[in-house]
């Protein structure tokens, strides 16, 4: 068998010309390159793996660009981005950071979105066809979904609509039997009896939705899906197209790890041990989060952990989930069941806790609203990696929550600053029953305060006055609180004495303590989120008829991509180094 | 057959006691008094006339309160308050309004939530269930939810979980054919086939997520719906019991004109001739905006009008709808899918136009933000609504969307102020295909200002300086605009001259106008939304620097309850008198 040349692979119509041994071949060498890539630079390793052979297929069968493909979450793209255009980024160190980790119109035209929350593909893609339908078009349109994602009620409402299409649309369900960890829903009893039976088996989701449906037992195997797409290929009504995939495929540890090889980073491509850092392992919040929870289900029997798809965000893995036992509670990538359910469980007298990544829990706004705030459940939400020094692809963002979560009325929002403060605020959540509350994770590495003044009752709010100053105050919500005592050590080598404000509430002013501002000259807000309905603006506001000059510090509206951590400080100002030189200019 | 006395009926154990004969009896009485009362007062008609005996087999076989039942919408619960301690609120006229229309919480043992969007009353269930689960309790656990509602993303994750309960779960699905109008998606295919073969038929949607399943055919005859309870009284399992029911059942005009009567104004019982208002009829924007977009759609064959469940509320009855044809797309209640498809459609060329409610259009704040705003498409989003002066009841409310949306990188929030502007606004944001743009209906009458000054273009921000004046600035965002003028005139009469702004665009600020008032004594920024996270808080925000001072006016961050408008307009300083009263003072 001869070698394929991957630098020669510039679109797929270089692959069209190929058989069947060369598709082989070919799958084989770019598993081979993903593998090193991923080894040496981390990345999404068991959804790109498993798919190499299905996105071959689509390729190699449908007409690309002119077919249009959607891919679901777009974390499984890898060999989509191989095959066109961009293969130097998987095979050239020196450009393995020239894409994103997700479909990126910016790109490439076979990307179709910027695509990165899970579940809306299907609901896209009904759009694309809809559209070709008025349009009078010809053209395949095509969604590749994960198993893992169907349980998103977007995919749902995205399947529902699709299915009265009535024309062509293909929704391609990659079944590798996982989500990030197992998977959690009553569909999936229907999924493992469809494979179980080769697909015949009654009942089945997608015909009840209305869709026909094909099923493929051997998803990695390109002869059997070139099979399947030729077949379905200018079909015309709704059509699923059920894989079953091997997650990790070809990697030993990724296919028996898929949790832990979900993501990750630089690994031992023969082991698969991680790439050890040398320095000292740090603590991380989400390790102190677990093993906090585990010793409040302890303490209280009513106390429940939920979380949405993603335990090991939460720092819960299979140790952990198995010690918290039914009290765990994992109800798949479903955002907004996990708010409601906590809602039923506090209004059942548990006291339950959600942990969500900072970018995620935007699926479920209004339920945040409707089912908790209005009806005062007192359920405690966690946010994780809601920070500027979180993830950084425009699609991961986590500075939008505090705009997003503190303007809704009878919802705490609280912003510890290390932690314990956040331990002390999660202690008093779970032990009363009156207030909804978020909290807010002050980034991702503990950070320790033990002067920090601790309260019985965060449930009105009271600013710490950490230094008492004069003329200038500066009050640093959460993760900021440490640059702004930084920069009033800066002040103070000034002999400017700052009063330095930690606010630990970001829903409601504490307008005791804001009233003895208003005299000063100046006041500076910092805070780790868009400046805009934020925190600082309500300050401001409040304010607004004083004679003192409000000054919100925080980041511009915008979908930042890949951005440099220092880059965007700078830029925002929120150096202590600026923040010290604003209050200077001010205080003159 | 003896009558039965309502008034005796205080609680579900003065049913337990009847026979079949007297709940008949009392299943016609509730019926009549329901019509009376509806007829009288307005709500929802067909919902509740069509819940009439599958509420009292409820409350007669289960042992409410101690068994629990989540009614999804809880539109439906009349019945359900007549048999819950609360029968005088429908048999006497003076205390009509001593109920809300939905479950609450405040006013009964009975309602576990207040509850007024549909679809997540499984999920809520599923948490009661959960929570019972955890503390070894038996009761049974129950919800209702509608045909309508299943369409709805957290139904499909409501029920996903719930079958993984593997205990006690109850799931009412009452199918009456019917969402608010006629149903859209591909599982109400398999309804229809489920009750034309009496639920015997595969594909089954429920049975394929897991649950068992029952099928009554006669869901409003009252010994089927008491044996069908009975037998899943105590079970120790997940399931369905699918209700074949008559929206409007004993109201004729209810059964015949079902969208028409899903909820009501006052009408003449008899015929069910709405009860004609004396006044001329006013011009409503949603009259308007139909008659705009058929016109839009005739003119460019780009344009689609889309709704996710609620094609009255922006004008489109059944003619409209056939004339607009297949560009008139209704999703059914899934509001995901209606922002996912506009994306979808938007990037396939065309011009999509989305109607929303206020209140609704928060389950979609992660499509707005990722799938539209971050993708640029040039899809645009028109809020109904979205006033103080819109819908009252605490689940709702129209005065939370500004603060939602308006801080969404690259999603332009434009705010007209009478109907010349609308029409500018909306003509403009389909011409183009680079802006994601939201605008809000100023209100529900239209307002007319023939001298309005329009924009050929409203991708920046650009205000409207409608008269110059000096020390004092009024800021009227939308419908607060007409509010700012008034004020403006009465600052007039008493000497002073006020700069009156039309600010337009909410999302973005112009900074050019905004620096002229630097030197201002006073600024006043007024909208109709909380002053929490909206527009006058960038103003704050921008201005902190300035000597200016800045006062936001609003609505305070509440859940209110069936407010007084004109209470509630005084309590937040917005009436003209007041607006002038704060300027005068500010300028002294």
């Amino acid at each position: 068998m001869n070698d394929i040349d991957l630098s020669l692979i510039t679109s797929p119509a270089d692959i069209r010309k190929m058989n069947l041994t060369e598709l082989t071949q070919l799958a084989a060498e770019m598993r081979g390159a993903l593998i090193e890539k991923l080894s040496a630079h981390g990345g999404h390793v068991g959804p790109n793996l498993g798919m190499v052979e299905a996105v071959i297929a689509l390729h190699y069968v449908f007409d690309t660009p002119k077919d249009k493909i959607v891919f679901d979450v777009s974390h499984q793209t890898y060999p989509h981005k191989m095959l066109t255009g961009r293969m130097k980024a998987f095979t050239d160190a020196a450009h393995y950071d020239d894409v994103t980790g997700y479909t990126n119109p910016a790109e490439s035209d076979y990307d179709l979105f910027s695509l990165g929350h899970t579940s809306s593909a299907v609901a896209l893609a009904a759009g694309i066809a809809k559209a070709r339908d008025l349009k009078s078009g010809n053209e395949n349109v095509i969604t590749v979904i994960g198993d893992g994602s169907l349980s998103g009620g977007v995919a749902f409402e995205g399947l529902d609509y699709g299915a009265t299409l009535g024309t062509n649309f293909i929704v391609i369900v990659n079944d590798n039997q996982m989500s990030i960890a197992e998977n959690h829903g009553g569909i999936y009893a229907d999924l493992r009896l469809l494979r179980n039976t080769n697909g015949t088996a009654e009942p089945n989701l997608f015909r009840s939705m209305g869709y026909d449906y094909h099923y493929v037992n051997y998803g990695n195997d390109l002869a059997s899906l070139i099979k399947m797409f030729r077949s379905v290929k200018d079909i015309n009504h709704p059509v699923v197209i059920h894989l079953n995939t091997m997650k990790g495929m070809g990697l030993p540890v990724a296919e028996a790890h898929k949790e832990e090889y979900h993501f990750s980073g630089p690994f031992d491509p023969k082991t698969g041990a991680p790439v050890k850092n040398t320095n000292p392992s740090p603590e991380f919040y989400s390790d102190l989060f677990a093993k906090g929870m585990l010793r409040r289900m302890h303490e209280n029997k009513n106390v429940v952990t939920i979380t949405a798809g993603t335990p090991g965000v939460l720092g819960f893995d299979k140790a952990r989930r198995n010690e918290a036992g039914d009290r765990f509670i994992d109800v798949g990538i479903a955002e907004q069941a996990a708010v409601d359910l906590a809602s039923g469980l506090a209004k059942g007298g548990m006291r339950p806790v959600v942990g969500f990544v900072s970018s995620f829990l935007q699926r479920a706004y209004d339920q945040f609203s409707q089912d908790i705030a209005l009806n005062h459940q007192p359920a405690t939400f966690v946010i994780f990696y809601g920070s500027m020094f979180g993830m950084n692809d425009e699609t991961h963002l986590g500075f939008f929550d505090i705009a997003l979560l503190s303007n809704i009325p009878d919802l705490l929002y609280l912003a510890p600053t290390c932690k314990e403060e956040f331990e002390a605020m999660l202690d008093w959540a779970v032990s009363q029953n009156k207030h909804a509350t978020v909290i807010r994770i002050p980034g991702s590495v503990a950070v320790s305060n033990p002067k920090i003044k601790l309260l019985e009752d965060y449930s009105t709010p009271h600013y710490e006055i950490v230094r008492q100053g004069t003329e200038v105050a500066l009050i640093g919500a959460g993760m900021m609180f440490g640059i702004m005592a930084q920069a009033s050590d800066l002040l103070a080598e000034q002999g400017i004495k700052a009063t330095l404000i930690n606010p630990r509430n970001l829903s409601e002013l504490d307008t005791t303590t804001l009233d003895t501002l208003k005299k000063y000259k100046a006041v500076i807000t910092a805070e780790d989120g868009i400046i805009d309905g934020g925190y600082g603006q309500k300050v401001a506001s409040y304010l607004g008829e004083a004679p003192v000059k409000v000054i919100n510090l925080g980041l511009p509206k915008e979908f930042l991509n890949r951005y440099s951590y220092s880059e965007l400080q700078s830029r925002c100002r929120l150096t202590p180094q600026q923040i010290a030189q604003i209050a200077i200019q001010l205080t003159k």
